[in-house]
């Protein structure tokens, strides 16, 4: 007999990923039936007319082929991007087609520390690095350390990125969701977490570690430094570990907030008792370079003999790609002032931010417009996650289908990352260009009224 | 409380994985101190200076960085590889800096099923490829599928690599060990599948897959049609699914012998009950793309709710790099006669290949030269598996280590792969220059002298 669906494990069958859920199916579906799609339900820059950074670009072209870096070729790149690609080449000792070691190139995990150290002012080892496919193999891999069986908790925001409530699943744990205050611009507070633990551990759950999302998705909140203090006095209380995905790092757009990292706050504060685990991801920021799948992870206060297992956990498929390894090399140690390139990638990083802020400006004001719907502040990250008052019966899914199939914008559904009963959202990107941005708002707010006005007229449906 | 070794994931703690294992991390730390390693102990052939093929870098560079496409470098491009990068940024519709689908390109799916339809003449289709960071990733995606809870086995060969028992203790699944015969050329037999899945079922396992690796890592054994029919037979009378790990395709060495896909005689025999899943990769064959992190895996008689289920499944972590699956894409669809690249593409192949099949041999016959060492023929693959006989109290776990302090040379003790209790084996891979092969042979040779007799004269140790 072939497999069947009900052969297929439980834990499989259960994921949720909604991200690329259903009704992103449907989007592909009518986009070949030739209906015109805007793609606003992930967080992937390029595929909205985002540029790749030049000199990205140029390192990864040399250390693919080096053979560029001596024929007649060699003039039209920028002396320091050859410079790289040579170091890569060096460094790498057998160039990008060569495993790599398990934990990453040696090189790479070391600009991380640097970069670590001169974001935060702090120490940091590269042998605390591990460099991943992207941030979230990371995150599988910390997951797949902490959680032994299905009482071993994971506290996750909601809402959350359904990431971790996916992976969870996968490894059959068990998540312990923690309330982020809408009325609040999606805050965090001790209170909550403190009503999450209890909770769980009433329900026989040992809580093992807690996810933070900062800036969030898809709240866009922006942590302060007390947020961030008081998250770890936390996890110290409680003996978890903390999984700091701090991704969209880069993302901050609100005048006055700017980004605290947690081990940043975790070694001025001198908590040595807290395992921390900080994430990082070439796919968002300002390179947007989702496709090579480039991330890394630091560990802090993680006994080396845990970091032994990770590594060997790491082994099992080998490595991570080399070009998304290059990719994070450039990212944490980009051309400075001074270097013949830093003109041209300063440009590009600030044109894109300032896009980006100003991308969200308007997705918010224009969201805020519509009658029923109603955002906290973008002061971060990459997306709108809007509450939208809905007639009784409608779900949010059903609305954001019929948004859908209308308009042609695809956005997810709040049920993907979790809403309080009784509450309706979508998750929408601000990464359609400049242009589309405004005609994604238009035509939400039109689409909203149209809906509304139909739902509550029986005899119009 | 920081994490502690103890809490650490049953599963993961018990993971093991000697190809990058202890005596790995040995060597490296030799190396550091500045002893020359010669490092046999996994399949990298461009660590040990096999050069990437000249028309796979040159797509890459081409299309990680287009503008070379347009500027006063172009010329120094063949023809053929600016219309496949220009087909890739027009296929890809973003370039490679956005995330692909969650199976992977369609233009390279498409491209696999072509390639299978013609390997194999059979039909293929697209939406029955997926693409994966490497094979290894696509293998565990797919134990993941099958493997529910502590009663579900999977059945391995013996000697095995060991991904398969490292994903299978990961996933808290059961290894059904089912045994080679080493007297027979590492061959593969009925009984002894019948043997294994009967003492299986009798212990309560649910045996749900086979895996049969073809050619054989690390035994270098190449099945013919007939063992192919044998397995499928097998795996239709009791139900089971079969994974092919076929990532060794191009490496036929023993004239006589050739590669018989899984999936060709599960069509021609008419097999609709069966499903099977069958792996490749960039890394092994001629390309050695290692670091690229390129596989696929093409699913039979799998229904499309289960497909759905693995689709599902890959896109939590997004999507493959997709560096890699560009590489995949040159692999099943290289530069063809009469186009500018083939001469040179069709030369490196061909010097690849020639080059392996002769070390392949010069391994096989130094090693049986050894007194005291038996190698089976190294028909396929990219390792020699020699038993080796080892006095009283010696394992071979130690006698690697031994070998690795006295000669440089890191191997991987049989432990690492399963072997029959009492017998004693080490992996190395064929992939040393030719010049430095004879000295690997030679080495060993010696070392082994010197440590047989240390060890049988108790007065001199």
């Amino acid at each position: 007999m072939s497999i069947e669906l009900e052969e297929v494990s439980h834990a499989v069958r259960e994921t949720q990923y909604a991200v690329r859920g259903p009704i992103v199916a449907r989007a592909a579906e009518l986009e070949r039936q030739g209906k015109r799609i805007i793609y606003c339900n992930i967080g992937n820059p390029q595929s909205l007319g985002q540029r790749p950074l030049t000199f990205v670009r140029q390192v990864l072209a040399l250390s693919e082929y080096p053979e560029l870096l001596e024929g007649p070729a060699a003039a039209t790149f920028p002396e320091d991007a050859r410079a790289a690609a040579r170091l890569v080449l060096r460094e790498s000792a057998h160039g990008l087609g060569a495993y790599t070691e398990s934990k990453g190139y040696r090189f790479v995990r070391q600009a991380v520390a640097d970069f670590v150290h001169e974001r935060d002012g702090i120490p940091a080892d590269a042998d605390h690095v591990f460099l991943t496919d992207g941030a979230s193999k990371g995150v599988q891999s910390v997951l797949r350390l902490l959680v032994d069986g299905p009482k071993d908790g994971v506290m996750i925001p909601i809402p959350q990125y359904p990431l971790y409530s996916a992976s969870i699943t996968l490894l059959g744990g068990a998540q312990v969701p923690y309330t982020l205050d809408e009325a609040k611009e999606w805050s965090l507070s001790r209170d909550s977490l403190e009503t999450a633990y209890a909770e769980a551990v009433k329900s026989g759950i040992r809580v093992r570690a807690i996810v933070v999302i900062n800036p969030g998705n898809p709240t866009g909140a922006v942590l302060d430094e007390k947020n961030v203090e008081m998250v770890l006095d936390f996890a110290k209380a409680r003996g978890l570990s903390v999984l700091a995905d701090e991704v969209y790092q880069e993302n901050v757009y609100r005048s006055g907030a700017r980004f605290v990292s947690f081990a940043g706050v975790l070694v001025r504060r001198g908590i040595t008792d807290v395992s921390l685990f900080s994430f990082h991801s070439v796919s968002k920021g300002f390179l947007g370079e989702c496709g090579h799948r480039g991330g890394y992870f630091e560990c802090r206060n993680v006994p080396g003999d845990v970091m032994a297992q990770i590594e060997k956990l790491q082994s099992v498929a080998l490595c991570a790609n080399s070009a998304g390894q290059i990719v994070i090399w450039i990212m944490v140690r980009p051309p400075r002032a001074g270097e013949p390139s830093f003109a041209l990638y300063d440009r590009e990083r600030r044109d894109i931010l300032e896009s980006l802020r100003r991308r969200a400006a308007t997705l918010e004001k224009g969201l805020n417009a519509v009658r029923g719907m109603h955002s906290n502040s973008i002061a971060g990250a990459m997306y709108a996650f809007p509450r939208v008052d809905l007639p009784p019966g409608v779900t949010d899914s059903a609305y954001c289908l019929a948004l859908l199939e209308e308009t042609g914008i695809c956005v997810v559904p709040g049920s993907g990352f979790g809403q309080l009963p009784g509450t309706f959202h979508l998750r929408t990107t601000i990464l359609p260009p400049p242009d589309e941005i405004e005609t994604v708002v238009r035509r939400i707010a039109e689409f909203h009224a149209a809906y509304l006005k139909a739902k509550s007229s029986p005899a119009r449906v």
